[in-house]
């Protein structure tokens, strides 16, 4: 495999980064939703973690029934049998990055898995 | 352990999400480097991949040994024996995530992990 893979995302209103980078340990997503849109749908997952960052904007995260407003800054761990929704707020957009990964595959990382060159 | 997790950032020069949201698929930093400056050293992992996403700003990697301009929007797969190094440019400042997972540690993602509740 390469030692390295570039895209840039530009504009659109989702992007997955998966495919397009030949990720192998997460799938990514750059999500952007306009002032009073929502992700059509609820969703959990059989596996994997998801990670939330929200990016810009105002919205609000709707996870097992209850409602969280999101902001700018916000990050959010979902574990994968939480029920989940994402919205923008009525009179602004939210732009976030989704991350998905398998629960607990992590294991050594950051001084643990570096080697300094 | 808990459906959800839920900080916000601030506007700290480094934070590391992994323990703040008890992460356990990935370890990930959002890291802002003032104009001029760089990460002071050159590293690689042993098993885990990188995922660069520049948030603002200009900067530029050095990835084993070629030099890559970054702008806003520029997402990068950095394979685990690549030697790395991120800088800010020398006017302008530069935010970006870092996302460490292991490598070869997604299974099925989207559709094929998503529960549709």
């Amino acid at each position: 495999m390469a030692n390295y893979a570039k895209i840039n995302i530009g504009s659109e209103g989702r992007v997955e980064l998966h495919d397009k980078l030949a990720l192998t340990g997460a799938e990514i997503s750059v999500n952007r939703l306009p002032a009073g849109a929502g992700v059509p749908f609820v969703h959990a997952h059989k596996n994997n973690e998801e990670i939330y960052g929200v990016l810009e904007g105002k919205g609000k995260a709707v996870l097992d029934g209850e409602e969280i407003a999101l902001t700018a800054g916000d990050w959010l761990r979902v574990a994968p049998a939480t029920k989940r929704r994402f919205s923008a707020s009525a009179n602004e957009g939210i732009t976030f990055v989704c991350i998905q990964t398998r629960e607990n595959s992590l294991e050594g990382f950051t001084a643990a898995d570096a080697i300094m060159c």
